[in-house]
């Protein structure tokens, strides 16, 4: 690894350049589920990526495009950097609790507040940073890079899969920088190497073909009660998921992985106050907790509703009810063959007349902690940061890692310049000036020791 | 029993006046839920007994007033027969499904359609009919009459309790004609001996304190979940309610029961096709059906809801869910006792923390087929319809019976002008003209049982 003060010299310089190109990103709004700013953000992206002298194309998808640019490194360059980020944000209501307009990039006290700024413009932008200014320092790249930018995240990247699957070329890599990090309360950073897949299903249930009065509850079946009993089916009061074969491709976690969980901060009697808890699910604590947490897959009822939910009474005998259910899943679960799983469970139990639907899937995606690449990565924080990064082996969310890099083998490790309470999502989404600055530092490590890297 | 022909020609005689009397009482809206037309028609039903020469109150309640009203028999009275009926309704709406309007009484194929004129204006009318033609054509009455009508049936009776407490010398009676009566497609009039009884209660449970994310599934409690299991607790799958000491008060179905049962005309196949069901609860039939239908108590889901409900994915791990459940209960079951015991039984099984509150609680009543009064009844159909009524020894509905007659001692049955397809609390009530007619035939008829009965 090259000293890299020269470049950190360039990302000095050039601060308040940066912190422009953030602030206009997110001074355009980009929210793909209400079609808002899709096109004029896609064209100011490549806009952004030509500037720093990317080679870029629009890629058509189904829905919004994917905004493509790679630069080529310099004449010792063999390998392949990606990155991975989207330029769609969520909608900002609630309006009415943002302290300045979401589209209003302010500063207050060293604090960046605009909706995206955090997921995940202020990510993609100090890419850009570090690329540019690391030509700038150096002239050339020590690696070819590429960047994938999607505007369907917030949306379920509903397009990425086929995007991949039609443009190997593009997507091709030797390691993906994934989408977003944030720090602990201590402001230690964290590093996340894999994310848990999920399975969204809506179930279904009808008895009868009519509502009626409940007095005929003796001897007309309730939809309400199948449904429950379809339920019930399906997780026992352990948590442990009844569904035949569910459990066949789970992977346990390895020692590389406890090790991790180990040393993870988590303050449980804290989370427990914050939370209104006398205690986590089955009494669990310590490592064990933090393993059902990481490791473990769920099967959790999103939404019921069935029969009469307003106020006061209604004496009513159900004929419809419903539920959405979503399970995580983690290596190596296949959401697919799980929702088969389902069905035939359902039948085999003689719930064959409960009707799933499958709403939404997306593989469990992973790069264990003794990868080359993920071990590559983890090892430029403590250059960039002066300290170690808190390791996830494996998060509890989930996201397009599996589709676009686990699927073609290529490692991915997520990182970025979120911070503790950086409000995704919600009102005042935020992120510190500071953490964006060293954001930028550290890809440029990155860059530099990917580049430089022999193994 | 006295021949009959001179009080069933002065019926004959005054058809349209007691049409003129349905007719008026239809046109004044009377909705108690929505405090509409109900002083009106306190007023109107008064001055209607005053015209016949009953002695009358209006008794102030927390509510509406009971409108009461007497008329002392002849020398040779020596019994005292009660009517309970009531002068409010439901509200109209949906009003759109009318065919003529609500409280524009329209008379279409003999047919006269209004809101409440089954349920129970017609019925009210009914019963003043009777007594005037039968003091018009004897010039005293064989028995004493009270007439007990209240204004909140349709809001569920909470204070008709209260006024029968307060006031046990008016509605003390030998025996109570009940407000409702109709008949199978066949035409063969009903009557009713009782009425289960009803416990409603509403269960909320909380987790967390706040709607999470459900990547935290894994560990942190579900609501949802956590009431399915409450419920689970207090049924099983074979509708047993396994709350102890349950069905302790339970009085299985007499001989008598059992012969009314046998012989009660139920169109199983016909009511599956209407319903679209391949096979009631258990796979029940023939007596089996009906007495589980008739004389088992229910435990209901009437609604639940918990999460998020509408369109589409929300990945949401809900701190809160809610459910109404209303158990019909048969004699001698005690909706306070019952509660009690659903109480311990949540605390006993672990599930103390899952909230339930009392909504509204109604006693069953019956009185049984061989009781005097009910036989007198009963043997009352034949005189005046030509044929034997269908007896349902009890009917899964509810209704204040307990409170007014069984904890007084009073017998009470049910009968009245109903047809097969009055739809009461829909659009386009209705009741037959000619069941009018020989609905008020029947009460004369059965003025003069009771009047010159010896038993």
């Amino acid at each position: 690894m090259s000293n890299m003060d020269d470049v950190f010299q360039v990302i000095e310089d050039r601060r308040e350049v940066y912190l422009g190109w953030l602030t206009e990103i997110c001074r355009q709004p980009s929210i793909a589920a209400q079609n808002k700013g899709m096109k004029e953000t896609a064209l100011m992206v490549e806009r952004m990526l030509n500037d720093i002298g990317a080679k870029t194309q629009q890629v058509p998808t189904a829905g919004y495009p994917v905004v493509y640019g790679e630069i080529g490194g310099g004449s010792g360059a063999t390998k392949t950097l990606s990155f991975y980020d989207h330029y769609d944000v969520q909608p900002a209501d609630p309006l009415e609790l943002w302290e300045s307009a979401p589209f209003e990039p302010d500063i207050r006290d060293g604090t960046f507040y605009a909706r995206g700024v955090s997921d995940n413009k202020g990510n993609l932008i100090a890419r850009l940073a570090a690329v540019d200014a690391y030509l700038r320092a150096r002239g050339e790249l020590p690696t070819n890079v590429k960047f994938i930018f999607e505007g369907e995240e917030e949306i379920g990247s509903p397009n990425l899969g086929a995007f991949a699957e039609a443009h190997q070329d593009l997507i091709q890599a030797d390691g993906c920088i994934w989408e977003a990090g944030y720090c602990d309360i201590q402001g230690r950073r964290e590093v996340y190497l894999g994310l848990k897949g999920i399975l969204y299903v809506e179930y279904h249930v009808e008895q009868a073909n009519t509502d009626m009065h409940s007095m005929w509850a003796a001897i007309v079946p309730s939809a309400a009660w199948r449904l429950l009993r379809a339920l019930e089916s399906i997780k026992d009061e352990r948590e442990h998921i009844l569904i035949p074969g569910f459990y066949d491709r789970v992977v346990p976690p390895t020692a590389a992985d406890k090790t991790a969980l180990a040393e993870m901060p988590f303050d449980e009697a804290g989370r427990r106050t914050q939370l209104g808890l006398d205690s986590f699910i089955n009494g669990l604590t310590g490592p064990a907790l933090l393993e059902q947490h990481m490791f473990q897959p769920t099967a959790n009822i999103a939404g019921i509703w069935s029969g009469y939910t307003s106020e006061g009474m209604k004496t009513v005998l159900p004929h419809e009810a419903n539920a959405k259910m979503d399970f995580r899943l983690v290596p190596d679960q296949d959401p697919n063959e799980i929702f088969g799983l389902l069905q035939r469970h359902l039948q085999d139990t003689g719930f064959g007349d409960v009707e799933v639907k499958l709403l939404a899937e997306e593989h469990p995606a992973r790069t264990a902690p003794d990868n080359a690449f993920a071990k590559l990565i983890i090892d430029t924080f403590k250059p960039a940061y002066g300290h170690d990064p808190i390791i996830y082996p494996l998060v509890p969310g989930s996201g397009p890692m599996y589709q676009l890099c686990q699927k073609y083998g290529i490692p991915a490790v997520s990182l970025g310049v979120g911070n503790e309470n950086s409000r995704n999502h919600a009102p005042n989404e935020n992120i510190h000036v500071r953490d964006f600055y060293k954001g930028i530092e550290h890809l440029a490590v990155i860059l530099d020791r990917f580049g430089t890297d022999e193994t």
